[in-house]
Formats: structure tokens, sequence, C-alpha cells
């Protein structure tokens, strides 16, 4: 990227870009797009497209596309739910599944899908509570309040409510969503067709995935009632046509103070890296030993194997110098004028010194935070069970607002499901992470260090990670209701070897996190709070907020890219996909492929480029045109978009989605999915193009 | 590290430290020693340390410590020897090694020891040779000319001559080196002792390894003649006693300029230690798997945790923000300093300007040259074999000086021996290498890369790696012997896969290392070269240059150290060992150390820091004290230490070294390795101390 943001000399002039931002829905900029594009989102449009989004709990994006509660997503957003289902008989990851019937829909018990109904400013409530307070007062202060206003709303199982944090903490806003927890697979293509060109293509374009899956939202044993879906487009996306992204974007860093992304470039990513990289090549030898441990982790090797690719792009981005150059510049020009306006000037009197600080001390305790307070210690789900149990039983006796965030009554219910979910852990596989974790634990704080020997004693990590994991019993879900249910006196009573384990540890991964969270996060919060008013103040805009997992709208056009001088075209094609098949994995097509070549036009498109400005959670986004019509799945963006998470490029960034034609051409003629296929034309017909 | 410069206040004032500095023999500071310690060595005094001094090709120190040629290094400088002597039934890494008699010692194949004899200073003759050029044509001048001065001084087989760059090119020299290429194995311990604590104790201390081995130099068939070894110490060293370490330093780059650094931090190191982490994890993971992969990558795996913990430390070093604002502040006065300076600042114009767009050149083509000109796609040791027999019939009939310059006259002993040397390949470990390189080229370049087609054609990496290690015939040196004899025409018909492979990308992978050889590493050899001798002018002194793996000796005391705040012992004894015995690995006591508990005082030094500025290449350096006598063996640094690549610190950095009592006592009271104690023993009564 940064040789892009050299030749085309950006190095310090980007004016605010075209087609940057993810809007929430109540700010969106509907008359900017009209000068752009020459079409202005009515409110109707923007209600009936943000009604037809849907966030999957665990950091996806979908939508609905029938008026029965059939919602389209990324196959890797589902991709836990289908490896849950599978057996070493039944490989559905590796065959792909299709329900013939309502019936053999199949439950996903991880998966729950939010749709947000009610949006309300809860700003004023938030800083009356936190006000004149700084470090440990203020995040107290401010979780508590949080929890009661969340607790206020939660008025049932199936209603989430979030107080979501905008501007860094310049607005906060009371999200209310309707809960689907009975969600059950419809469709899903092989694993290896939706991730075509494993690791080597992922974040590269051309691309040729068919990263696409339905599932639907069950009420009452039945099909869930969806009337504000998002009808199916009866003509496909063509190269330069208006596109809208409705999704939730993960999180972005565009407002960050320099010190912060320096931070991040020196101290932060590169720790994350190097234990990615290395889990990396410990599950890439794991996977090759058999087809077996092949299966029980190729999901996890795919994760791990996205995360290291997603933030190398984001190292890069911050190593080169003309992105920490521009972001300087722009530094010093808020700070000068922050500095001739009082009012912002009193604002932030203090806060990059503070700031500073509070690196510095992160700096200082951040192997100590990252193994204890953020658990890279103890990677392993029967030890995240373990936890949850014990502080559970700790936490919940306690006032509302005076609980561990996770442990709030708006939060209970997400907590249950997680803990009393059916699926199976491997057992090989958990002791190499565990094992990992124990000795990353080691090899960070040392011998010597006594919570590393509280930990191993005189154990090998491998040889206690083993004996932990074969002694748990928390694997059996009826173990885990009984403790959580039994409460202080179960956990206190239980033998269980992981159990002992999360007790023993509690009070110092407790006091870790503590340490982090009162020296570090809530300085940082209280000051990009800050820094966003005084923003705000002598700019009069605030722009979109950074991205925070909440829903937003973005614009942009199908387009294409210049890669140094090579053109890279908006669209891939079918006949692009057979022309790289090889045979051999990850360029391998899958036989149903291969059986229907020829039937779907080499022309169809299969994959497009879009310029709209997403990022990771936006995976599984409808993308629409302007009559609110589905073109499109995002999927995955290009290799210069993973710096997006610091800055948007228009002249490189592109968001990568599966096209709504390719879709369709597949599910026909290459699965013969009659039931999706139809469901979905029928809901074109029945519905009528939103208000303009 | 950075917690000590900010807590010291050291941020941008710390003057040339006291004990830094990696000294030529040619240029000790004698009365710098005198000052600081009340003992100035004699030039006689100076020639017995060198000449007792040895450098092991591979990268290591060493001594001669009696006069028959046996010679004292650590055990990790030979691993790769003990390795290749041991087998699935008879496994002498994991035991130890013996001989109780000289017919008993065991040839090392791999190890060549060199002893330096003779400096001569060569500047003028490179100065001429590169007189007005620069970019390719210098770099072409000054290759040809090392290689025409290298040539007339190797008079035989066992004379090596190599001209050394020092001051980054601000002087040159031609050291010439008696070669002994018959090197046995005499003692070694077992490589759990050796490396006692394995990577969590690496780089840490207190430690309690005992890195020790000795190897004996032959000639004739008959142990050769050394009349010049250092002999044991009669009173072992004491904290706060003056000691001196001769050794091969590998590098250090503290003239490097800030951009240099950045680019360090930023680019170069992230890039390597990503590969190391992945690395780690799969030879983790790969040696779990069965007692026989453990013994044929256990070796491969501690020299990639130890290069990824060392770089991980450098990274850390260059992270920190207090050493990079001193080397800007450093810079900021020097270029002060060279402005005010006609000569100076002519020397140098310019200069900043090339070396920024060097380094973006690099940057650009960093990928593509770590790929093919550095060879990272081809991990393997029969690529490795492939591709020296293709060049060497390539290159081998051109003039001298037109050679690339591994195969040069002068280097020909060196490419024969490594060519036609008997060692096991294992071809589960070369697969899984091999398979590591081709995934890392194809990632790196992408699955549409012209080259990566070349290379992979249309197979799976892991496919196409195990038919090489299959097919190909070059694991026995018979054929290798047969290809470098038959030349160009016998390696053009040879129809070993691997042969045809390295044909295949003989000619890409030159050009690259061509183009980064000519656009960056001329310019910034003859920048870095023109900066030193700018600093000569405006300093008047340079100091002591920058490591390169030639011969230094340096000064410093047995010293612990404060580690944040707290106190970390001078020295380890043997009933710290004995305490940390956990029975399991990394920390478990080989079978004689528990036998033998008791027998020797638990007082007893084992290890030791000293304030000596070593750098990797230093291992296995004799320490010596004022009388020239062995108290010590260096065998690693403390954490803090790792940052000594750009900057010495003496509050903080260490040397760490087996104590010569505990070398000693182990001997006799552990191994009875009555031989070797006798030889030691017999050495210290027969020698005269050295003229002070």
């Amino acid at each position: 990227m940064y040789r892009r943001l050299l030749a085309l000399g950006l190095l310090s002039s980007l004016p605010a870009a075209a087609d940057e931002g993810m809007w929430t829905y109540d700010a969106f900029p509907a008359a900017q797009v009209k000068k752009a594009y020459g079409f202005e989102p009515t409110q109707a449009w923007l209600d009936k497209v943000r009604l037809g989004s849907v966030r999957l709990a665990g950091g996806c994006s979908a939508s609905f596309v029938s008026p029965d509660g059939l919602v389209m997503t990324n196959h890797h957003c589902v991709r836990s739910c289908i490896e849950e289902l599978t057996t070493a008989k039944d490989d559905l990851l590796a065959k792909g599944f299709q329900a013939k019937t309502a019936k053999e829909e199949r439950r996903c018990p991880k998966i729950e899908a939010n749709q947000l109904v009610e949006m309300t400013d809860v700003t004023e409530r938030m800083n009356t509570a936190t006000k004149g307070l700084s470090g440990a007062a203020f995040n107290t202060a401010l979780k508590k309040e949080m929890a009661a206003v969340e607790a206020a709303c939660t008025t049932g199982a199936d209603v989430r409510c979030d107080v979501v944090t905008l501007y860094n903490g310049g607005k906060y806003q009371l999200y209310k969503y309707r809960r689907f927890q009975d969600v059950r697979l419809v469709f899903a293509p092989e694993f290896s067709m939706a991730a075509f060109g494993g690791d080597a293509d992922n974040f590269n374009f051309p691309r040729y995935g068919y990263d696409v899956s339905f599932v639907r939202v069950w009420q009452d044993d039945a099909p869930a009632k969806s009337p504000d879906f998002l009808p199916w487009a009866k003509e496909g996306a063509k190269e330069g046509d208006l596109v809208f992204v409705s999704g939730h974007p993960g999180g972005t860093e565009r407002k960050s103070t320099v010190a912060e992304l320096e931070f991040q470039r020196d101290v932060a990513l590169p720790q994350t890296l190097l234990q990615l990289a290395e889990m990396r090549g410990a599950l890439r030898e794991f996977t090759s030993a058999s087809p077996e441990r092949y299966r029980v982790a190729r999901s996890s090797l795919r994760g791990v194997e996205n995360g290291l690719k997603a933030l190398k792009g984001r190292q890069e981005t911050l190593a080169d110098p003309a992105v920490l150059a521009r972001k300087r510049q722009e530094e010093a020009e808020l700070r000068k004028r922050i500095d001739a306006n009082p009012q912002a000037k009193a604002l932030t009197q203090g806060m990059w010194e503070e700031t500073a600080q509070a690196l510095d001390a992160w700096r200082r305790m951040m192997n100590d935070y990252r193994m204890k307070g953020a658990g890279d210690a103890f990677r392993s789900d029967l030890f995240s069970y373990a936890q949850a149990l014990v502080r559970a039983a700790d936490e919940l006796p306690k006032p509302n607002g005076e609980r561990l965030r996770e442990y709030t009554d708006g939060q209970l219910p997400a907590l249950k499901q997680r803990l009393l979910r059916e699926a199976p852990i491997p057992a090989e596989l958990e002791a190499l992470t565990l094992t990992f974790g124990f000795n990353k634990l080691r090899e960070t704080l040392g011998a010597d260090d006594p919570f590393v020997r509280t930990v191993l004693e005189k154990e090998a990590p491998a040889d206690l990670a083993k004996a932990l994991v074969k002694g748990s019993k928390l694997g059996d879900v009826k173990v885990r209701q009984a403790l959580l249910e039994g409460g202080k006196a179960a956990v206190a009573a239980s033998k269980d070897p992981m159990i002992v384990l999360a007790r023993k540890v509690d009070a110092e991964t407790r006091a870790s996190r503590k340490r982090y969270e009162d020296t570090v996060e809530a300085v940082l919060k209280r000051n990009g709070e800050r820094l966003a008013k005084a923003y705000l103040l002598v700019n009069g805009t605030a722009g979109a907020p950074d991205a925070t997992f909440t829903l937003r709208l973005n614009y942009g056009q199908v387009k294409g890219w210049d890669d140094n001088g090579k053109a890279v075209p908006a669209l891939t094609t079918f006949g692009g996909a057979y022309g790289r098949d090889t045979g051999k994995e990850p360029f391998k097509l899958p036989a149903p492929w291969v059986k229907a070549k020829g039937k779907v036009p080499d022309a169809t498109p299969l994959d497009m480029a879009t310029t709209n400005d997403i990022i990771g959670g936006n995976s599984g986004s409808p993308v629409v045109n302007r009559d609110g019509q589905v073109v499109g799945l995002i999927f995955d963006g290009n290799l210069p978009s993973l710096g997006g998470r610091y800055l948007y490029v228009p002249e490189t960034h592109r968001a990568v989605a599966v096209h709504g034609d390719g879709i369709m051409a597949a599910l026909e003629h290459v699965y013969g999915a009659t039931r999706v296929v139809n469901e979905l034309k029928g809901a074109q017909s029945a519905s009528a193009a939103p208000a303009r």
C-alpha cells in the first residue's frame, strides 16, 4: 500500500475521502450520496435496509432474504456450527449441506441472530454518571451505569440491549435488538469452495470464493416471520454501479492518536502476530498428521491464518512511513485548532501526557496482562468454561452494577447459552492449545515467576495440559449445568482439575485485568472521549464514528483498481474459477463444480470488488442496490484494505463480495438447491420495491 | 530494557559507556583498561591471548587450552557434529560423549577451526579499486579486488584469507588464518545439561547451563601442536574481578543510521520473526510426535528458538522509544558536526537521501529478494547442495574476479568441504522445511506470480516437497562429488529432481540477488563507509568498529545487575542447579548429575554474569583473567543484552559464561572426565604466565 500512497503523492494531503465512512443509520449522509451518485436514500429506504440487516453474535453480519426467516451470511460465519454438526462419519464441512425440508434444517447451538429494532441516545445519562471522574472511578461508574440501562431495557430472553460507545465515548446509544436464539442451517457449500484458494488467496483479488450459506431463524419450533427482508435483485450489479453495504464492522482506529498507532505498530501487533504465527505453524503440522486431525483442527487453522494475514496487513500499513507521516500531520493540525479554541483546549488539558503515560504503563504491564488478565496462558475451551463457572459463582450474587461486565443481567442470556450449548471438544486439539498457552506463560513471565509456579508447579506444560484435558469432565454439558446451578457451593466443592486450576488463578487473573482496565483502558477511553468532543468543537462535524461492531451503512461502487500499474478487474467469473482449478488443495474445485462445468456460462460473475469502506465484522453483509435489493454478499477485502483499520484509501481499498448472480447460478446449477432458489425467487416477486 | 533506560534517565545523555567496545587486537585501548581497572595488557599479553583464540567456521568462538590441540568451546557450537555422530541406537546428543583415548576421538565433518595469525591493512588497495564508483560498479569492483587479494594470500588448503570490512568499509584488513579441518570430538555433556532450562531459561539469568565441550584439532592424523594455548586459571573468578573475552562477535549495528534502524524495526525484523515463530510452532509439533522425530529435529528447533528469542529482543529494543530517541539525538549531533566540517560535508553529500531511497527500494523488493535471492523459498539441505552444484558448474570456469563471492578461489576449500562432508539428511524434516518454504513462496508472492508457477506448477507444496526429497540422490556424497567433478556437462545432464529445480530457478534467483546487491547493499555499504570516514573526521576517533565475525577483545568485570529493583547476583552455583531440578524437561538434571549430588560443594560457582560487551558469535569465547588464564566460557547473554546489537547499556547488559571452577568441578566429579582434567591441569603447570 505504501507504494500506492507514495506513487500517488498522497503522503500528506488526502482530504476526507469519497466513499469513506461506516455510518450509523441515524446519521447517514444521504445528501452526500446524492451529490456523488445522484441517488438519495429516503428514511423508508434506510429503515427497510436496517431491519433487513442481521447481526450474528459471534462477530458477523447477515440479512433476511425471505419473509420466512431465511438469513444469508458467509460460510465462514457459520463454520463453527457446521463443524459441530460434523462427525468423523458425516463430514458436513467437507461435503456441504442442504436441508431438503424444513425438518431437515439443523440447529446451530452457538449461533444467535440479532435484529436492531431501536436506537436511543443515552449520552447525557452516561456523562452525568461519570462527571468529574477519572481512572478507575470513571471506569467503574461508566460500567455500572451501562449495566443499569441495559438491565432496564432487557425485558425478556428475546431482547438484547447494549449501550454502545460511539466516537470513543463522545456519544452513547442504547441499541435494542430482537434476539433469535434458534438458528438452523439450511444450506452450505463445501469448505474448500467457500474458502477456494485457501490462505494463499485470502485477501487477494482476483479470487473465486463461494463463501455463502443460508440459515433460518426459528421461533416456537417454526420458521420465524421476517417481513422486513431484502429481496433478491432482478438485475445483477455491473461495474460502476452504486452499491450499499449494511453490516457490523468490528473495529477501526481512525481517530486514534499517533502515540496509540505507534504503540500498535511497535508493541501490541508484533506480540500478537508472533503468537499467531507460531500457532499457525503448530496447527499446520498438527493437521498434516492425519485426516482426523485435519478434520478437528482445519477450522481453527483457518481462523488463525485469517487473523495472521489481517494483522500482518495492519502492521505493514503502520510500518509505511507515508501513513504515519500523514497521521502526524493531521494530528498536528488538529492540535493547532484545539489550541486556538479555549473550550477545546480546556477539554483536552493534559490529555496527551496522560495518554503517553497510560501507553507506557501498558507496555510495562503487557506481558502480565496478556498472560493473566486476557487469558493468553489458558487457551482452552474447557478452561474458559471453568473460568466462567468460577466467576459466575462469585459474580451473580453481587448487585448488578458491581459485577464484571460479562456477568451483568443484560449479558446473562448470552453467558448461559455459551455455557450450556452442546459442542464437542476435540481432546488432542484442546491439549495442543493449552500446552501452547502454558509454554507462552513460562517463556513470557519466566520460570521463576510466582504465578508461573502456581500454574505449572513442577510439571512440564504438555504433561499438565494433557492431564487437565483428560481429567476434566467439563466437556459434559450436564456437569456444567450442575455447577452453574449449584453456584458458589458447588464450584467450591468441585474437584474437577480445570475448576481447581481456574479457582487457583482467579484472584491474580482478575487483579491483572483490573490493573489494566484502571490504569490503561480507562485513561485511553476517557481521553478518546475528550478528543472526540474537542474534534467536534473545532471541526463542527465529527464524520463517521469508528467502527464498534454496531450496525453501519456505507456506499460505494463496483470497481477494480490499479495494483502498481496492473489493472485489477472489478469482477471474476465462473470461467476464471475453472481456469484456476489445479486439482490440488487449496485450488481444487469440489466434485459438484467439476460436474457442473459448462452449465453456467463462463462469463457469469462469481466475485466482485467494490469501493465500500468495510472491515472485519462486515463478513456476511448484504450488498444492496438503489432499490434495496440484494446484489452480493461481502466476505473479504483486498490486501490494501487491511490498512482500513487506520485509514481509507479510495484508490486501492476494496471490499470483496460474492456476486448475486454467482450466488444464484451456483445454487441452481451446481448445487441444485431448489428449495432455497424457490424461496429467494418467491420473495423477489412478493416484495415491493421500498419507497425511494 | 526500556524500563531501565527510562528509570535511569538515560533517555538522551549516555556517554560512550564504560566497558563498551568489541576491539580489534591492533587497536585495543590498553590505557583505558588501566585507567578503569589498574591493569594494562602488554603487546605480548595481547599476542598470547590472540593466538590462543580460535574461530569455528560455522559462527562460533573457541580457545586452545592445551599444547596438544585441545580446544574448548560451547556444546551448542558443536551440536551439529554431535548430532551427525548420533544414530537412533546411539544417541550421543542425549547421552553426551567422552573419548577415553585419542583413538576414540571422533571426527566432526562440518567443523573447521581457524587461528588468526596475521592482519594486514588493505584499505588503500580497496579504495583505489573502487575510486569514483557507486552502485553496482562499486560493488563489482570491491568484490573483484577482495577476491584477488584473498586468492594471492591463500597459499594452500591450510590457509584461509579473508578481506574483512571494518567501520562499515572505513577500513579493510586482510586476515590470514591457519586452518584446521580435522577437528575431533573429545568431550560433550548431555544436550539437556548444556541447554539446561531450555528455551525458557535461554537468555535468562540466573541460569544453570553447562554449555561446554572439548574438541581437538588434528594434523596428519595426530593431535596438532598448539603452543599458544590459554592455561587454566589456578584461582577462579570472583565478583568484581577484571575479565577479558576474546572471540568473534558476529554483527552489531551501532553505527547504523536512524533510517536503517527504523527499517529493521518496522520491516526486516517483523518479517524474519514471523517466519521463525511459525517454524518454531511447526517444529515443536513435529518433535512432539515421536522420540525419533524429536531426535532428528531437536537441534533445529533449538536453533530456531534461539534465533527467535534473540531477534525478539532486538525488536523490543528498537520498539523502546527511549532507544530511538537517543539514536536520533546522536545522529542530529553528528550531522551538525558534519555540516560544520567542509571535508566531512563533501564526503557525505546526498548520502541521507540515497540511504532513504535504497531503503525504500529494499522495502519494495524485500519479498522478492527474500524468496528468490536469499532462498527463503528453498529451505532444504538437498536444495542448497543442488544450488551449489549448479552454480559451481557455472562459476568455476569464470575468471576468479568475476565469480559470485562464495565461488572465488579463496572460498573454494570451504565450499568443497561443505559439499563433500558426510552428514545424514533426515527426510521427514527435510520435507517439512521444504514444504514450509514453498508455502511461504506462494503466500508471499501470490499464486499468480510467474516464478511461483515455475516452481510449483500445479502441485501442492507438501506433495512437491515430498516428491523432491524422495526423488533426489544428492544425500549421497558420491553423487555430489561426481556432479562437482563433472562440472557443467554433468550438471546439465543430471535428471536429479533437485538439480532440475535448481537449474530451473537459477536465472531468476541470481537476478533477484543482483537487484538487491546493486540497488540496496552496494548503496548502504558505500554510505556506511562514507559516514564512518566523516565520523572519524569530525570526532578524531572512530571507537571500536561494528562487529563482523572477526576476532575482538573486550574487557569487563564479573557483576550482577539490578532488574527493576531486584538484585540479580553475579554467580549461580551447583546448589542452585540442584534446587531448580524438577525432574521434567527442560529442568531435568541428567542422571550423572543426580548421582553426583553432594560430591561438589553447593557453593561452587556454575555460571556467571559479566559486563563484557559481547554478541552472537562470541559463543565459545574464553573468559580470561589478568594473567591470560581461563576463568570461564561465554555461552549466552542476558535478555537486556539482546539490544546490544544497537547499543551497549552498562547498567544492564551482561555476558553469561560457564564459570571455570564449575567446568572443572563437573568434569572431575560429575563426568569423571579424567583425561580432559589431566590435560588441562598438566597444561596449567606447564605454562608460564605471559608477560604482563
